[in-house]
């Protein structure tokens, strides 16, 4: 980790020595953006989509970043350019922008009391070791008894700092399974999604999603969309509850990192066989010729290495 | 501010020079607890309460701080201590101590992937000049239409670095009336807190303040709580409406910087003549003579200065 | 307004002298039905559509009115007959019907103590002046914290003389900030409607507008969805909270009196630029090509009246 | 009915002449406070209390009737002497107060476009032959399937003009059984109030009554709880389902007008034996005793005459 | 009823002397699934379509019936075999299924401590003379105030032995009016379903029938649908309010017994005239075609017997 | 088990082989009240609160089971007297009561079409190996995703066969950790109870229990407040949150089974240490010392058998 090059507000900084201030908002109140790209083959994916998002997310904070979503994207694929030659063989980066609203010169929670943002862009590897074996075992999935905070409170499609929800959902379930992934239900019990990733299920040859009303709605899920219905698979987005989720022939994950990730099982109740099921390997394959490589062999080599 | 000494890590540094990693998951994340005492004559007033309403947050969030309650009481002092000699006069200190998970080495939301928790502890003075005059005015407040994140999600007496909810709060109110301080409700409409503050209504000679399951309970509240005993005066804690609010006599905020601070009035309706009532004024008053400093006149002289 | 003459039970009598018994359940009780149409050009706009709404709630509150839809829109025509000589130049007429469940003799909510209905129509001048500089400046919308009557107390989509909640929306939006329009959410957080307005939003391309399940579907709302499907713009009732708002390109609001009228800001956020955005001002053009006036022009002249 | 005088706006009217405008906002928008009092021995009953409800629910509404409640209740009280020589034998008045927001120049629900508030004053003899015979035979009760408007959108404890939450419960009852009495349950499922009635259970010897943030804490009810304060019986104000309803040995209304009422069966089921049950009768008696005059006597005589 | 045969765990038995473990989970925990099919012409109708719902049930309920959907339905077709000679003339069958999760040897709640699964398949006559005469005069509907169980606490859309919810409603309505159909919201309002049949409503042209995610979907329902498809009426299945069916212009009930149930009034407002309305008689009509017997007249031949 | 004798229906059978009619509406729809209680020393504890609480359910079910409570608990006592030969050495018994609304001729929840009750009573021995050991390691606790059901629906105190919502939850739970103890969260995400225990936990030296209004208030739950209040512990019925959970000192069950049983964790998390608590501790003391027997040396004398 110790060369790469971060950019942190208008200056190019070791990222191990990157740092913000104790006072901070992004730090002391969540009061930041984020968004989290990453590459295939060295080559960022999709960047438009992840600064479209990014500016939704500001604007619903109203922070104004002090530059356009082009500049934005250009100073990404800056830091991305400058980090390349430090990925090791196989690697790919994934590419992390952040917003904060700025210092809070009286650590307080005063509206309009604050600096200029922070900005900070900085790559961390993809971590395919962590979870290369799951393409092939599944990731059981557990839902949590906390339920997601509801858009009226917070609204779910706004890719913030604020992750505590979603951990107070993880902290139930790894105490019980630390191999199993948090699933929150909404406030009338519909499924919704996990820290990092989207849910599919495949459903009497269907593939349901939850609503994006109540998700954050990830750029490798639009693109799973996209990609089953150029397969002609019928895409439903839709309220899904655990009945939905018994009864489903098979589930899969999607997250910028590992693209697409078979589940293995609900609440301890075995979900598809094999492992992935057939249209969930259908969608690793299409996505893989999407991004011109085969994301389950290169996440593999990371095992071996 | 230049100064100030901070706690860090077992390190002392200039407060202006502490900072957190890019990585660390209080940042990214929202994952840590916080606590903010003040002194009084350059004392501090009920540490014990304080550091148990910290430790009450890390077990919620199932952070260790790899000490106890005491350890880190006294390192509070210590840090107090040491910046004591850098206060103006007529100065007073908050404190804060803030512990996160720590280092989040691949910067993702992985329960058990992280280090050990980051622990802060500063001191910033009293903002008076920021208030002073308002307690001769009051404070506008208003209602927004946001609700506060209900406790199936997120509880709201856990004080953590989750914040974003009451900012949004923050913001829709004060792009409508920059001097106006937002009081949250509920999802069944009850009125919640404020964003750094507990609030009281003065209802047919009772006492009113929201019920603790729905706010963070502040220690001033309890220490108002236990003056209006100590004065006689009726102190419910129950659901509270707008049509409680637009009916009290008086109403006032609490908070650790400005003990007690008058109301002025609510979604632009006046509450209370003159500013401030004659309850509010008794409570301030008996305030004031249990920690041994007029704080109106106290936070008055800033104005000056 | 002296000498419009208005149909009250059966008889004609000048508008300035129409009045309803203090024991007519209309008034006491909100136990009625009403109904608001206008002219353009001094001819009716779409009396069926607004007949068969009136009728919707009449039967929703098992009010029989006593005549059929045909004769009730026969004697609307006629007041509007009588009165057209006394409209000024450039003068509109807003229709207005209402039917309560009668005289309650005991003054008492007791069902089948009530006599004959009470029919009243009568037309007042389209307040012009009021709203006609809005057109070039938009208006200002606030989220106020009063959540709209669920369906299950009272359906929002029946047009009775309960307008309360509404106007709660309206004080506390007002007392704010007297020029801007209250938009209430409904109990999850979705935008609803405004006290005599629908709003659409133009997001990406789309237009959205609330469902109808949690508003009252105006005649011009259904007639905007029309003229925007004739100009290839696809419309999708659904959803929207404050993030769909706050990240949307152009808003306006439609109501009987002002077909079509921009939305400068939204709780404080600009929204729009210019005022009226390009889909705003092609649907302005298209509503006055189908009803053969320019209407920000009609409403301007009264500027300088 | 014919020859009472009313007050209205200043003047004095006959009541069978007292009429309001078709442009008043208590009309057209249900915009208006109203309160019941009552005579016993042609004495007014307990008219402060009266007073300072209305003044709650005008303070709720934000509307300024221009006189305090103490001018108000001399006018009242001049209403009442006015009228008590039309008083026929073993007759008792309801006095009524009303206050509109006013006139509504444009009928259009804008804040600030009103004029003076509407104030009106009446008497309506008490309808004791409508009710008699039901001291006797005990009110059945049904649930229906609308539910009362929660505090967030309209709060139940202001006495205004919307009443049609409560007359479309009224509807759902009446059309299957006319002698029944509606009882709406609350959101959650907690028995609330009748259309113009407070509800009390007697269960394992206390006495259970809805909490007064749910329902329009009636006078009535206040003083039933006082009655049964004297007598020792234990009082609860709390949530009540329609399983304790069912388990109740005793059920009864209270109301202005017919002052306690025993409920004879719940949806259907037989609820006391004898009616009235044994609390129902001491607390009708310590009632009757309160007021100088047995209420059930008093309404048997209407039923002879 | 003597002498039919049904299965039970394996072995044939007469039907009057089939029974259950009193210790079985089926009947002291609801811990079971079922689900009932019919014959046309004493042909069974949709059995696989009945079989895949009842295995949707065991797979929610992680009930393994120790053999597969094809095996069951042959169990169930000799079932029927056996019986039909004792069928009387014009006489048809329901054909039950119930898979309990066995016996609890300790008649505790403990998941594990069960035994094999109890199956049990049994045929009883269509009671043709209970309804036929309703086909003619409709079946009134009534909506009681209990409200529908929420997918959350138990999926509606699974049929077990848990239908206590739905029996709470009926008898709320039948107590008070016998004849009546009670129809259960949800916790929003929503129209869902009787205790034994689906709800369509016809409006403007339309069929309207509650989303599937509320209720249990019957075959029967799903038969309609087509059947509307087929002859050009549009069908939506949409959230559906009072509102709706106070103004739809037909109603009527489905289910696996009589097929298609004309309504005759809900909350007891006449609903559709004539009895059955045309949609209704088309549907009827089409119904009867498919399944190749007049399902009026059959059923009318009971009458007479 | 094979000699003891059950009552059924008037008549004594072996409870092996005693059995329900599959076509018993307790088994088919849940249509049905139970209750259980047992002995200490062989002698029947509290029968009359047992019954008492027996026949509120089968007043909220509207179930005349044809006898009084005393002719029911008559009944218990003879069966119970019956079998206690049977019963071996340190064992005790459980009394099982079961009154379904009997027959349902069409096996169709048709409303009156029922037959006499079905009563059943029978006795099991207390499973004490089944849970012996847990009285020092005590149990681990998970609260799972699925929500108790709300009163509105069904209400949590009738102790009915609608078992099914927490059977559900320990399906959740059992499949992830097979030795815990589910614990429902009710739609506010409060603690409610396990399938057959409540829960109690020590909070800053008090002991709080949710309210009795989300769960079925059993018996041992009342014995235990009664030992507290005895004992000087405050005890408190509110509503209790994870945030509670996690900051309790300690945490126990209570059953008719086991009295009072520790609990060792929650969600994954130690709570109490020493385990059990001495609050615990203390209240299993006097638990023991109210009913003349060592509960937990009891328990463990049959582990050694």
């Amino acid at each position: 980790m110790s060369d790469r090059i971060a950019y942190l507000n208008g200056e190019w900084v070791k990222e191990s020595e990157a740092t913000v201030s104790i006072h901070d908002r992004g730090f002391i109140l969540a009061d930041a953006a984020y968004e989290v790209a990453r590459t295939f083959r060295r080559q960022p994916f999709r960047m438009e989509r992840h600064m479209a998002r990014l500016y939704s997310t500001l604007r619903y904070l109203a922070i104004d970043p002090g530059m356009d979503a082009g500049a934005m994207q250009d100073l990404a694929l800056e830091v991305l350019e400058r980090n390349l030659p430090l990925l090791g063989e196989d690697g790919e980066y994934r590419i992390i922008l952040r917003v904060t609203r700025g210092l809070n010169p009286s650590s307080y929670p005063v509206v309009g009391a604050w600096n200029a943002p922070t900005i900070l862009i900085c790559t961390t590897p993809v971590a395919f070791a962590s979870f290369a074996a799951r393409y092939r075992t599944g990731v059981p999935v557990i839902t949590p008894s906390v339920r997601r905070t509801p858009p009226q409170c917070l609204d779910p499609r706004a890719k913030t700092h604020e992750r505590l929800n979603l951990i107070l959902g993880q902290l139930e379930v790894a105490q019980v399974d630390p191999s199993a992934i948090p699933l929150l239900l909404d406030l009338q019990g519909n499924i919704t999604e996990s820290a990092a990733a989207n849910v599919f299920f495949v459903c009497d040859g269907e593939l349901w999603t939850p609503s994006a009303r109540m998700v954050l709605g990830g750029i490798t899920r639009e693109t799973v969309v996209e990609l089953a219905n150029n397969l002609g698979i019928p895409v439903q987005e839709r309220e899904i509850t655990l009945f939905d989720a018994y009864n489903a022939q098979e589930a899969f994950l999607t997250s910028t990192s590992y693209s697409v990730m078979p589940v293995s099982q609900i609440n301890g109740r075995p979900l598809g066989d094999p492992i992935p099921g057939p249209v969930t390997q259908a969608l690793t394959q299409a996505f893989s010729d999407l991004v011109g490589v085969d994301i389950v062999a290169l996440a593999s080599r990371h095992l071996r290495g």
